[in-house]
């Protein structure tokens, strides 16, 4: 996920611009999670939004930046609503538990945006020529297996994942079964493979779960 | 997997109207190898394989009609290389074993369709609207859960895999593993990721063998 550029807490200076600004990024990412990325420009914003396109040029520099700013803010809805609680909750299993269940919530949500916007927008891009806006979805994808590398990370020190665990390996993991719930989400409509996910995860938490504690660890 | 129509055993008596048909359909294979199956239409296909567009009226009926057929090659391509040797190995865990390998092969293969071309036109009509092709690729997505299903019903029949497999739920993890590899080999390039691939599907099969032969049966 790219850097949380937008998000954050308003002050009380923002100026009216930053707020149209605000605004039309929402109106972006609604039409994006609608047609995809790639097909967000200035004039196909223009239209969808109701704004003249010289108004979305003092706003952004090109194309890109419309779509990269779009995506940050896609990324920053995700950190709010996936992240931050799944870090509020104890070191170790339950907060990566507790990540896995806000993905899921978040996969399920019916708001702008919808499904996972931003596992669609790294399908999108993964065989688009070299550019601003797919190398900010590479850096996401690292920056979503380094989080939950970490989470895995702070599990096996706490003792709570087999020292044998290998965190990299469990990120892989983990980021697959909740690819493959998106991709079978969509095809198959509705949510008939959201058990399967659940169970592909609770499998994969009980075989790096600690020896001893295996058991307990895995509930 | 759609029906595999244009497969099997040439005759003495194809046409060269036949000829010319299965011709040019390798090219609209490689044509939407590289832009994708919603980029392949007469004029696309024209262009590419400087052919005339009236020449290709005389072959498909549709726009949809020459992406269905396209697809159709690509499954009795993915047949022919895959699940056909997959099936020449002994039934059970070799066999599974057989069709995870030759689907990794397939995936890194530089030949046309290059990388998993079934896949990519999977996600790739995975939010289309409804409509023939998007049918098809549901039909190709359950035709390959069955398959790996019964691969896995096979394997339990056998005492290879422990009773409380759920083979539906094993052809889940067994697709999100090769999914989530071939999306991560696009999106980052080379193939860093086959090992974790493989990684997951042998943790898959130990976590499902049976339990007095776990060790043997997993190797």
């Amino acid at each position: 996920m790219p850097r949380v550029a937008a998000a954050g807490k308003p002050t009380a200076k923002i100026s009216k611009s930053q707020n149209t600004k605000a605004r039309v990024l929402h109106e972006a990412l609604a039409l994006a999670s609608r047609i995809g990325f790639q097909g967000l420009s200035f004039g196909t914003l223009a239209a969808h939004a109701r704004l003249s396109k010289s108004g979305l040029f003092a706003h952004f520099h090109s194309k890109e930046d419309l779509q990269i700013r779009t995506l940050e803010l896609a990324s920053a809805m995700f950190v709010e609503r996936v992240l931050k609680p799944a870090v509020a909750a104890p070191r170790g299993v339950p907060r990566i538990r507790r990540l896995f269940d806000g993905w899921m919530a978040w996969i399920r949500s019916d708001s702008v945006p919808s499904g996972d916007i931003l596992i669609s927008c790294a399908f999108e891009f993964d065989d688009a020529p070299p550019g601003p806006m797919r190398d900010a979805v590479v850096r996401g994808h690292h920056a979503l297996q380094s989080t939950i590398e970490r989470l895995a990370r702070q599990a096996l020190e706490a003792g709570q994942l087999a020292p044998r665990t290998d965190p990299a390996q469990f990120a892989f993991e983990f980021l697959g079964i909740v690819h493959a719930h998106h991709h079978l989400r969509r095809l198959l409509g509705t949510d008939p493979r959201a058990r399967r996910a659940r169970l592909a995860f609770e499998r994969l938490l009980r075989d790096h779960a600690a020896q001893p504690h295996r058991r307990r660890a895995a509930r």
